[in-house]
């Protein structure tokens, strides 16, 4: 009946077997089967720890019968004997699951040792130093993990001895105060635990392995595999090796290294190595590792091994690998090998030099590659090799690094920026302030979240922004802000990181964004899988041109209240909105309309022959007025002064505004509402739409143009405004004599739009699913108010295991998306399907809307490279 | 290959063919059959319409090949000549569509006249101005209808010949000015369409039949479709029938009558005779009718037939019949009957009388009341047989109606309440001045829509409220308001009317509710047949003991948030709001704890043996702090005033509501997610629940509690709150040595709920629709904002055919309701599923609720009643 096999000796596993004997175990087991000179040992299984906590937290006892066997192994195959005070064989206890997880579980070292032990040890590598140091550090480690004293214990008592004999550093310790120390912790565990320091080393191995199984559940490792979405019943295996020693003397040494470059990817070996010393005192950092090339002077035979030894890895593996290696009196052992971490710079150019030499394929050079870290070399980096002074920290509102001088003001930005870089500080930006943020190269506020003004403004612009950064308090009047102790004034240097929020006192050292050989390479394989389309969000010209240049084919959502906030424009706009008779109405748009037409040119032109996708106008109005509260605000102050006209004409406009105020602007007078209750807008915008395309299409230009009516909740109202906009569009068309296609779709970003969608692809061409909306309305969250009062406390709490604004809600959101396109194709078969939300350019969600059928996806320029290699990976997974 | 018949002679058709003959045709041949005297006639069939309007606005050649047919059987049956100079056949030409649209459509008398049948007809009659004055009429309405000439043209000269020979009324034009009159109305339809008026009857005829058939896409009949769900393609039919004459002496007549008193119900003839007159001049006026009673002395015999007549009819038809009849030189004829309009009481009593005297069923008499007229017999009603002043028109937010002083105040309101009834006026309310709306026998608002405080508040509690009566400017300072010409000073008498809107100088005359013994019979049959349980939403023991006292079978909605708003609770409210220390909310929450326990032992109380469905607190908490707005107005003047300690305290307020004001607090930090933020509210709220509950357990009352947790996006929410609060309930339970049932369930409220309700229905025992919000996520629209901004003009565009806040949307909320309960039934069979929005009151969203297998709907105290029969109606259409 003993179907279960707990322990597999290393020689008996192989690099398959991750999920039984871990990561480590698995590996370890792998290269012993190489023939790589590993020190040997034996893996308890990951079934082993569930069943452990399936009993109750009682080791099966079929461990404990088989346990002995394989230490009569691991003593036969090292010719030590576990607890033979003559020659010592110590194993270190090591966990491992299946899913790195690095640091969050226990190890424990130097485990077989006591006080006789000790002693042989002494003898056997002759130096006793050694010897009680490794014996005071197991005592430490195993009080603290196995017998659960608390570590500080050990800690302020070891620092009180080194005080009493003015020791600083441990390696200075004697063998005498070593031993002092040896029965002090024992004397520190028997008063916490009211047991004997357990002597006998079987005993020992035991507690080590419950110790480890244990460790699987403790907060740490439960939390890290939330964070990271690692199922909680898959156990960690106990990885029980035999104990080599860097540390024995000068032909001694212990290492790290990595196969190729993590940063630049360059295929030369990269590590560093410490002679006369165990992993520990590289990682204390108390002594200076060499570079691993020195190697080639000092262990010219073991760096010949290493070189052979990589090269089998990496033929063996496929990739890169981290490898940790000692040097035991000139022999070398290799404890642990894995698959590297590296800079998406690194890793793109691993992928593709792996492809030239034929140890990958271009599908899986693909594969190799996160696509969210191509972010890393399309915006401006802070280079964290330099240490900078981070005096604050915000939200991560639009990626990239900017340095400037600080500016409190958009017009004073404006103007200082034909002199200088120039940081736009701000309580928050309006509409008005745009010009300001134009002129700057970042923005950082003090109020507002993600998808604040300044944020959305940003990202459009690539520009760098941090927001709602509330521990900075800005004195207007005084021109300075102060956070903590620091006051930084006006036009002193600051630097932020849209990327984590950081706000850096001077200039921090950048690192400017380049597409490489490599990644340009690797992105044109990923065309050639994908089937996803990648459309970009932009605005105007440039940002169009910007976008083709990283790929994208075409524009899947053009956002014309964007146009509407240029400085020169927000007056004009502010006519139109608070006109009371037809003919101010008028004015105001005949205004606007040439501006408008410009813009549709400037976009067409850099898309030429690829679609584009014009949503019109979709905020509420109010939105490009003055905020209610500070007009109130003004006006009672203005009703102390002695300004009658001042007081009345802010009056009126309070009036208006007051009017226009909404309880709830996301679901209030927006969108297609405006289009039908106030038509001279939409159809001001038809108009230059296609005044646009047909002086273009004159030109003998391909354009591609497709209209897009924004908050359709019902057929009813795309059908009304459908009707009268394809009349305009047509007209025009007709006027100018050229017959251009056209498309007139939707927006999918109500719930009740995706559950009628069949009525509605009755009229419309094609779906633009509105991500960001369509998570707002189908949780009930604003995003405004749920990332600053509960979406943070919801995700530590473990109510929300992701962000459903960054990564599309599958099981909700997504549902619906779904049943749309269901509906949709099954009234119109040709219906084109694409999203436009920000999930257009997150990895994960792209490999969904790639599962459910979407024709395309679209994001903000930056995020094209993203989503190319994001939709190409979705394509390979699924073909698996 | 002549498949289609497109005419039927009234001896040919029957009752059964309204939608072939329309109501009017079917009838009219019913009656003859029945033997009745109609005047005979035939129908051309709403088919002919239709296919005139396929045709391309052509007549059918069969119909113009088989009339002459038809009119020769007229003429057999008359025995009268149509054109006939000596004995003319005239004839009425009227429209008769299957679902009645009064005046929608045109109508032509008189049919058949010209120059020399005129002759004919006034020696005939012998009453040469008889037949003048019909000929002027035929051509005016003929002009009008058929030829469109503009109306005003023939009305203008009639009043200026009138003026020309002295003349005021109609009826005083003589012979020869009747010629002159019909000689220039010629000549007008001659300028007008350039054709000579039609002097062929035949031709006359078909022009008649084809402007009948034109008129059913008449502008105004297109809108009435819309309005009312009419289909648009039924088509009208067209009644051909030879004129009888009620003004040829003082031995004819025409009168209209009921078969039973269409006010009370009682069962009597009820209705009007004027002698020697034509319909015409019943409508007109001129002269005042004889009540139907006063035939018996002057028209024995006809008035015995008219009973004859009418039981006939009320036999054959099984309802209260409405008739027109005329009686032509002793000979009483019948023009129409058909289904008599009523009020909800005569409704009522009506059906319950017929079910008596076995004319119909149980099932039919509940079928023939409209259970949303029920709330005329509910609310105090205005007797509108009184005239009344209506000064101005706002939002009927909650129904009934009251009268009292004008007071300005909440706190006035309260003091002059104990001496007069009083009715507060107001911007709007907040919860600061429940007080005031408790003292009130109505509010009246100039702003707010209706789902404002002021509304949602009077609903609650049954108070007549008119909300956003924008025409009325309040000046505080002086305690008046005006509103056009009108100023309403503090203490005047003014009357509100909920149910529609108005406001109205001084006392109105009212009509007290009750339910009549017949309306309890009714609801008593109602009970007998639903299947779908009633509750009510009621937040206080008084409207739990009013609701259980119309029938309420537990509650649905007790909303803690009204417990928070009574004004002795507001600054405790506060304070726990604006508390900063566990120690200050504790406080805080200490002192309403056992004001708690009381609300819900006095509801418990009232509902003894019923379930009670309690939600935990839901909106959000900046609800019950002053106003953003006001307050930054406030501070702004006190920074002008010499009062630093109020500054400084205001200032401190500001902050903050500001640091919790939401840009879309519909969207924002309440509902379950302040219960998992800040979880001491809800624990109180839990321990006060179930005190109240054990200490009614031990004194052996039945208590059935369900706690419903509001706005749950994803189960996890739920889960991660139920564990928590069902430890509060267990330990008090416990504490208190009783053991009781309950339930804990949610609201299905928003989209990600109902889409994912098989996760939820894992952790909840009952769901509750929350169809107003559910409604806002679905569609988008914040209702506040909806109703003052575009839902009034979508309905007016035919966008939307319904306000989906007042009946539910079937397609896209009622199809996610649907799902909902499927997913949830498959995971809990057993799940109890309800609704507690304002759709539970509403009669057509009830059949929904009840054919998708809801458990019960929860509406206000007062539509319970509307919800018992409604309910009931839904059970008896199903099983048709």
């Amino acid at each position: 009946m003993m179907s279960t096999r707990y322990i597999y000796s290393f020689s008996e596993g192989n690099g398959s077997m991750k999920s039984l004997l871990g990561g480590k175990g698995a590996n370890l087991a792998e290269m012993t089967n190489l023939g790589l000179p590993v020190p040997p040992g034996f893996t308890i299984t990951t079934k082993g720890c569930l069943d452990y906590f399936k009993l109750g937290r009682k080791i099966p006892e079929q461990i404990l019968n088989e346990l002995p066997d394989y230490i009569r192994k691991l003593e036969e195959n090292t010719n030590k004997g576990f607890g033979d005070i003559n020659n010592p064989l110590l194993v270190s206890v090591r966990s491992g699951a299946a899913i790195s997880m690095p640091g969050m579980m226990d190890t424990i070292l130097n485990l077989g040792l006591n006080d006789k032990v000790v002693k042989g040890l002494a003898k056997v590598t002759n130096n006793e130093r050694f010897a009680y140091d490794c014996y005071r550090r197991f005592i430490q480690m195993y009080g603290e993990v196995v017998l659960g004293v608390p570590a500080y214990l050990f800690s302020r008592h070891l620092d009180k001895v080194k005080d009493e004999v003015g020791v600083k550093n441990d390696p200075d310790l004697t063998v005498d105060v070593l031993k002092r120390l040896i029965s002090d912790f024992k004397e520190i565990v028997w008063k916490e635990t009211n047991t004997e320091f357990p002597e006998d080393p079987e005993e020992q191995l035991i507690g080590a392995i419950e110790a480890v199984f244990k460790s699987w559940q403790n907060r740490r490792a439960v939390i890290y595999r939330e964070a990271n979405g690692i199922p909680h019943d898959l156990g960690t295996a106990v990885n029980v090796q035999a104990m080599v020693f860097g540390n024995t003397g000068n032909e001694s040494g212990t290492g790290v290294l990595f196969t190729r470059n993590p940063s630049t990817g360059e295929n030369v070996l990269y590590g560093e190595f410490l002679k006369n010393a165990q992993g520990e005192d590289v990682v204390s950092g108390a002594r200076t590792p060499m570079d691993i090339a020195h190697m080639k002077l000092e262990f010219p035979e073991i760096y010949e091994q290493l070189l052979e030894i990589t090269d089998i890895l990496e033929k063996h593996y496929c990739d890169m690998q981290d490898i940790e290696f000692t040097i035991e009196n000139g022999r070398l052992y290799l404890l642990q090998t894995r698959t590297g971490k590296r800079t998406a710079r690194a890793a793109i150019k691993i992928a593709v030099d792996m492809v030239k030499e034929g140890l990958i394929t271009k599908e899986e050079a693909l594969m190799r590659v996160e696509p969210k870290h191509l972010e890393q070399i399309l915006h401006r980096q802070i280079d964290t090799s330099y240490s900078a002074e981070i005096i604050a920290k915000g939200l991560p509102a639009s990626p990239g690094a900017a340095s400037g001088i600080v500016v409190f003001d958009a017009d004073e930005a404006e103007k200082m920026a034909e002199q200088h870089k120039v940081i736009l500080v701000s309580l928050e930006t309006t509409p008005e302030d745009i010009h300001g943020v134009i002129a700057s190269e970042g923005v950082l506020t003090t109020r507002g979240g993600m998808t604040s003004h300044a944020a959305v403004v940003a990202r459009g612009m690539g520009k760098p922004c941090v927001c709602g950064c509330e521990s900075i308090k800005i004195d207007f009047e005084a021109e300075v802000f102060t956070v903590g102790k620091y006051t930084v004034k006006k036009g002193d240097l600051i630097t932020i990181n849209g990327g984590n929020g950081d706000v850096i006192l001077g200039e921090a050292k950048m690192i400017e964004p380049e597409l490489s050989e490599e990644a340009k390479q690797l992105l044109a394989w990923a065309d050639e899988i994908r089937s996803l389309k990648v459309r970009a969000n932009a605005d105007n010209g440039v940002d169009a041109f910007k976008a083709r240049s990283y790929g994208a084919e075409g524009i899947g959502l053009c956002r014309t209240e964007h146009m509407f906030m240029a400085p020169e424009r927000v007056p004009v706009v502010q006519e139109l909105i608070l006109s009371e008779t037809e003919e101010e109405q008028k004015a105001a748009l005949d205004k606007l309309l040439p501006m408008q037409i410009n813009d549709f040119i400037e976009i067409f032109e850099a898309m030429e022959g690829l679609p584009v996708t014009i949503r019109l106008l979709d905020p509420p109005l109010h939105e490009f007025l003055p905020g209610l509260v500070d007009l109130v605000e003004e006006v009672a102050h203005l009703e102390h002064a002695d300004n009658p006209v001042e007081l009345r004409n802010k009056r009126e406009l309070l009036r208006k505004v007051k009017n226009m105020s909404e309880s709830n602007p996301m679901l209030g007078f927006r969108g297609c509402r405006l289009g039908i209750i106030i038509p001279a807008i939409y159809e001001m915008q038809m108009k230059a739409i296609f005044t646009a395309v047909a002086r273009l299409a004159r030109e003998g230009k391909k354009i591609l143009p497709e209209v897009m009516i924004p908050l359709i909740a019902k057929s009813t109202e795309l059908k009304y405004l459908k009707e009268r906009l394809t009349n305009i569009a047509d007209e025009v068309l007709a006027e100018a004599g050229v017959d251009v296609e056209y498309k007139i779709g939707t927006m999918i970003e109500l719930p009740r739009a995706a559950l009628t969608a069949d009525e509605i692809a009755e009229e419309a061409e094609f779906f633009s699913f509105g991500t960001n909306d369509l998570t707002q309305t189908t949780f009930g969250f604003s995003r405004d108010d749920a990332e600053g009062k509960f979406l943070h406390s919801y995700l530590e709490l473990g109510i929300l295991s992701e962000n459903p604004f960054m990564s599309i809600d599958q099981n909700g959101v997504g549902k619906l998306i779904q049943m749309a396109i269901n509906a949709g194709h099954k009234v119109r078969p040709d219906l084109k399907v694409g999203i436009c939300g920000e999930h257009g350019g997150d990895p994960k969600s792209i490999e969904f809307f790639h599962r459910i059928g979407l024709n395309y996806v679209s994001c903000s320029p930056y995020r094209v490279p993203i989503a190319r290699l994001a939709a190409a990976q979705a394509a390979l997974k699924e073909t698996k």
